[in-house]
């Protein structure tokens, strides 16, 4: 790759939202185990994650959410309410956002008939409604359950079953755009974060190219202690950030211990 | 309580929304644990929890998304940002929001420095951070941190470490107004969600004021099962409902085991 179209490459930032559907995440019943996993995977392949909302099933809501995340990021995530009861309203949801009318898709009845076959159930009202998709939209596939999600423009309709989940977000990603990684170094400062909050906001200012996070936690050992993260597209920029913080720590390590 | 009085509290409903700060949850270095806390711990008091948003350590997102929910929920939990690095900045967030200064608060520093005395840690302008509160705030304590949160008309600001946020939590419920408490049931199905999601349907158009969800789950015995997860402030309602699933749910099983 030439020198500039590398610079250009650096410089495309693709954006994504989350959008968890469920009263049963609201009312804690169900402990939500999607957003760290696709905060991870985004981060991962060149997706930054800028937001997350979690609403209930209530129509008009999911669709503010969406339209609010939609006009504003590269794509948007859904999960969970695309199951066969009438709890299951994110299909509706999104067909009202787009302004589309909700049929059954003929391929995600298909693979719902050929499953049913071999386990042995019957297609009814409630099965079908799984095969519902907005007009325009495309079938997101997954090895584990017959129902799929699908794609309709930015937004991604995604199981909330984890395990469904995930196997839908690996299907759909190769159609995905992405942006250059997002890079970041860790380094554990082994002192507490009011010893080191000064200093650090220092370096924070002279490199707003790096986003600098200092995150406590509890060492069994020495108590109070925590990790600098430092994160950036570059990878020159973030290596000569981390070797400041670096020697920031072993400054005040010196001064603590001259004290 | 008289029966008018008992029925006015049953009707009273007192709304949440959760806003968790954290450029760490979004990048998924972190996975955050407060979310499902707080959810079943409003419910469990009678606090209805609405909505739940992860924003950016990013001023203006964490200003709009605190005037977007304090707007229109009794009130907002906030978790993280609150520590002495230049990342905490939640208590600029509020205090912009609010429109309101934001200052050293007196307790908060009297709090820190017989902390400091006691673990041998110096004051300085990084711990001091840890001190301002909007003008107009009350400190939220705890028995873990030497940083306390703060409350400011109905936004309660926490810390982001699970533990100091639970205690603030537990501090700051006396405080709270409550409503009448949501009541739920659940009936494990051991039918398939398509086998009975038609039926759960017609229960739940007829008694709109029972929330009906369904909940699939993989059983290592029979497979594909659900939960059916009835909820109601009533007593009365939720029990009549759920004799209705029941019914439903054994009518279903005899049908099926008849074919």
């Amino acid at each position: 790759m030439s020198g500039t179209a590398e610079r250009k490459d650096q410089e495309k930032i693709v954006t994504a939202a989350v959008l968890v559907v469920g009263d049963e995440i609201l009312s804690g019943r169900t402990k939500d185990k999607n957003i760290g996993y696709i905060a991870e995977y985004l981060t991962a392949i060149g997706i930054d994650l800028k937001e997350v909302r979690v609403v209930p099933d209530d129509e008009p809501e999911i669709v503010a959410a969406l339209d609010a995340l939609r006009n504003r990021y590269t794509y948007v995530f859904t999960t969970g309410g695309i199951g066969p009861t009438h709890d299951d309203i994110t299909a509706d949801a999104v067909a009202k956002a787009f302004g589309v009318a909700l049929d059954y898709h003929p391929q995600a009845v298909e693979i719902l008939r050929e499953r049913l076959a071999q386990t042995g159930g019957v297609m009814n009202e409630a099965r079908m409604r799984m095969t519902r998709v907005p007009a325009g939209g495309e079938l997101v596939l997954n090895k584990i359950s017959a129902a799929p999600g699908f794609r309709i423009g930015n937004v991604i309709v995604m199981a909330g079953i984890p395990s469904v989940m995930q196997a839908m977000l690996e299907w759909v990603t190769p159609q995905l755009k992405t942006g250059a990684k997002m890079l970041s170094e860790s380094v554990q400062a082994d002192l507490r974060e009011g010893d080191i909050g000064t200093e650090l906001g220092v370096i924070a200012k002279a490199h707003p190219e790096v986003m600098i996070g200092s995150y406590p936690f509890m060492d069994e050992k020495r108590g109070a202690n925590a990790h600098v993260v430092m994160r950036a597209r570059d990878p020159h920029k973030l290596a000569a950030v981390k070797a400041e913080v670096e020697g920031m720590l072993a400054r005040v390590h010196a001064a603590l211990a001259a004290e």
